[in-house]
């Protein structure tokens, strides 16, 4: 197609417009040749011209000097959640790549943790104004005979490193000079997220900021690994998922840990229990929901069972059959769409054992659920790196010989033309976590990421939060969000259709059963319509 | 292909071998399947293992406290200086992306400004410490009768705002706790290149970063814009570009202004005297490397005639004849491999006009060309944007209408699966600027940069620096040097050999006619293997 074939401009537009409809309107997208209704072309322009309007990024705010919209995450939260776009609640569908252990916002975890006597904390060091975000708290559950009554505060000059103290006790005893109990607070979060500062230095290795990373977990995972917090842990999560408008989730929990603590103080609660109480927590909620008449905005909640990519083979025999075990001990899980339908291998990719190490076992594992008449597949973490042709990347294609029905990520998958079209062809669908991406430095800002790509190569993909205790984009609305003020702010061809399509896919592409699956979209799609008429309303 | 299907893992092994052979080694990408040499694979060896060691990143440098190798360029620049990776000249091929107005080091144009009595010097207000960073020197030659006697320094408290002083004068009686002279040229020096704070904050909105970028423009081209130095930098420009490995040019001039001073002081030296000169210089070099017996390292430099994407219609079509003229004007020039064999409209795309303003002006331009007997083909920047379906994206449409050569950028190209094709069907080639890309924030840090996504997708792809002068990457080297650390720290599947493609590539894709770029492939081979050869000695 030389310009010297254009004798004409009427011409040329003829063959542009040609071009453009079989190139730029991209056939492959999800929200190509879609229905769709007057009210949703209504909220789709009045949506559009909400974003291009950004004139609350214009202007300065308490603590962000230079706001602009395509800001770190961080950084910006705080405008985010003022802004009207935030506020339009749409229904997310299903909430399917989150890591359980990192999804309660830490402010609420302290507070329940604070309500249980049997929990300690302790330092490394005498706490100073100085070394205040160096040290890292530790908690530990303990027998009610083993209770210190030792009034040392953490912040005494005197305390000796790594002496546990009641964690009510600390928290009342810190050091006025280091802000009292409200610094107590402040120090124990700090420790389990990411700060805008941590989020936006640019400077430190990679490797530093990975230490960050993995601190938060070590740090938090000490108080939901105990019973009591265990139970009202899984509740809030349920519940604040619910009411950011997530009507299904698909969770994985880490069973590295072989054991909680329970109400005792003792290490000794199996994995079994882990479960039962997750499922008679389940069971509550959804009276609760009933009650209220509610049952219909969620539809339940399944487990994918994942250990560390850092065991050995022989330590993944033991977690194979435990996962097998849990699996045929607890069927009535599985009526009660609560089950491990899945298993992973999570932990950073770049860090830790690529897929093929464990590749042989994982297939021995398959064959055992056939001896044994279970049958769990892989949804496996592949691709979150930004390698070309290194281990993490290969991960992907190990993941898809290993018969992985989704990808955890998938991030690296735009660089594999001929893998990208295996997976449009099987219907692999790419877990996207577009705020994770960001904090964890896999782009460095909404308008650099991949996800219009796989969008415009007809790759199913939805929108996950990750981390969102760590990361603070709890439920699903700031990856929306980041993705609508990205597409919407920078994309003429993806508006809210394209949203509808990723919501609905993240159904479509859960492990539900067919009728399930039927029931959850078809409830999904009445909270659509409704919220696309409170948008048209808005608009009167 | 479901794991259910793998009965032991020498199949699995079998079929993951077939899977990653026909996906993961890429038989698009330039380097699948191509001859090595032994001592390619040898030197291909030797430089990955010299940039897996990455030892100089792990330690202090001054200035630099904690660089990392995905560090942005600015900051790292002086640290990849030093290392013996940057020190291994490889022949580039040719640069077929540079504003010519924007690639000679700021410090020599000032020094070669600084000999010339007739260049003054103003600024908007008087000096002080405080103002430094934000007044912009303007410069400008006057008639001998105009020079100005007055002594008044510009950090007078009493210098009357836009007041011409001589330049040399201005230097002189810069103020002394302003740092003297050599303040005064960290002054001059600071506005026209992108400092690494500049660079490296990710606070402030993008339009403030465009302004800056602006601003070095409107700063360092009053320098060159008078013949005398217009000369010396044209000299200096390819003096650096053969030092630098790169054996031929292709160079966008901006033609905006239509008139540059001459050395009497008046503004009225047209572009025919601006090629007549560039032609003199280029023959002056040509003979200077003759005399040393180097002529085999430089085949010539060609033009791109440019102006910027604000004109309006009536304008473009002044600067349509004008281009027509010249190139009637300046036959010899063409035989002696100097032409403006092509026109661009050039500018930030996410700011100016789009192509399809321009387009059905820029047919009736070709049809012109056709009646006059001259070929001015279009090779233009399209798709430098993070937008998608924008019209900066889909200037990518236009300019493949109007049957470009080449995309200047096509950064958004990746988003569009199916122009893809289409380009690497034509064999169009994307002039990518990975250093340009990282400081005008479309990718923040080299391993962000979509190039893998390129020639994964065997898009012929070459690397340009497009604004050294201002982005201090002088030559080829750097960006290179970033694409090899990306590429080689980063990715198993590309490396010395995927360079050799890019290099070769970027002559493949000039506009030299096929003898020309025949004499041109095969100097530069010659080289390679010279090059190679001395990585192969430097491993003994």
């Amino acid at each position: 197609m030389s310009s010297t074939q254009f004798t004409d401009f009427a011409r040329y537009k003829e063959q542009r417009a040609a071009l453009i409809s079989s190139n730029l309107n991209r056939s492959l997208r999800p929200d190509h040749s879609v229905t769709v209704s007057a009210a949703e072309a209504k909220a789709d322009k009045f949506v559009r011209e909400l974003r291009a309007a950004i004139s609350i990024w214009g202007t300065e705010h308490e603590g962000v000097p230079i706001p602009f919209p395509g800001m770190q995450f961080l950084t910006g939260r705080s405008i985010i959640s003022t802004t009207k776009l935030f506020n339009f609640l749409i229904p997310k569908g299903g909430l399917l790549h989150a890591h359980l252990e990192a999804t309660v916002n830490a402010e609420y975890v302290l507070k329940i943790a604070l309500e249980q006597p049997a929990l300690h904390v302790r330092s490394t060091a005498p706490h100073s104004a100085l070394n205040l975000s160096k040290i890292l708290p530790q908690f530990s559950p303990f027998p009610r005979k083993m209770f210190t009554d030792s009034d040392t505060a953490l912040t005494d000059t005197f305390y000796s490193p790594d002496t546990w103290v009641s964690l009510k006790k600390a928290r009342a005893s810190f050091d006025p000079a280091l802000g009292g109990p409200a610094g107590f607070d402040k120090w124990v979060i700090a420790a389990m997220v990411i700060s805008p500062a941590e989020g936006q230095s640019i400077g430190p290795a990679i490797n530093l900021f990975e230490e960050k990373f993995t601190d938060t977990f070590t740090v938090s995972n000490g108080l939901p690994r105990f019973t009591p917090v265990w139970k009202q842990y899984i509740y809030e999560f349920l519940r604040a998922s619910v009411e950011d408008g997530v009507s299904y989730v698909e969770t994985r929990i880490n069973f590295y840990s072989k054991y909680m603590f329970g109400e005792d103080g003792q290490e000794k609660v199996p994995h079994h229990d882990w479960l039962k109480i997750f499922d008679e927590t389940l069971g509550e909620f959804k009276a609760e929901l009933k009650s209220q008449e509610r049952e219909d905005e969620f539809i339940g909640a399944r487990i994918i069972y994942s250990t560390l990519r850092l065991i050995d083979l022989e330590e993944l025999e033991w977690y194979r059959e435990d996962c097998i075990t849990l699996k045929q001990e607890l069927p009535h899980l599985i009526a009660d769409s609560t089950s491990f339908r899945c298993f992973d291998l999570v932990g950073p990719e770049n860090m830790l054992k690529p897929l093929i190490y464990y590749a042989e076992d994982l297939l021995r594992f398959r064959e055992r659920q056939k001896e044994v008449g279970v049958d769990i597949p892989f949804i496996l973490h592949a691709g979150e790196t930004l390698g070309d042709g290194t281990e993490a990347d290969v991960n992907l294609y190990d993941a898809i010989l290993l018969g992985t029905l989704r990808f955890g990520h998938g991030f690296s998958l735009v660089k594999h033309p001929k893998l990208m079209k295996t997976c449009r062809e099987k219907g692999i669908l790419n877990e996207v976590c577009p705020i994770s991406n960001e904090i964890l430095r896999l782009t460095s800002s909404m308008p650099m990421h991949p996800l219009p790509i796989l969008i415009n190569n007809g790759l199913p993909v939805t929108l996950c939060s990750d981390d969102p205790a760590v990361f603070r984009n709890m439920g699903l609305t700031f990856d929306f969000y980041q993705i609508s003020l990205r597409v919407l702010s920078r994309s003429e061809v993806t508006g809210l259709i394209a949203l509808r399509e990723l919501a609905r896919d993240s159904l479509k592409h859960s492990t539900l059963e067919p009728s399930e699956k039927q029931r959850a979209i078809s409830a999904w799609r009445k909270r659509w319509k409704k919220s696309v008429e409170s948008i048209v309303d808005f608009t009167k």
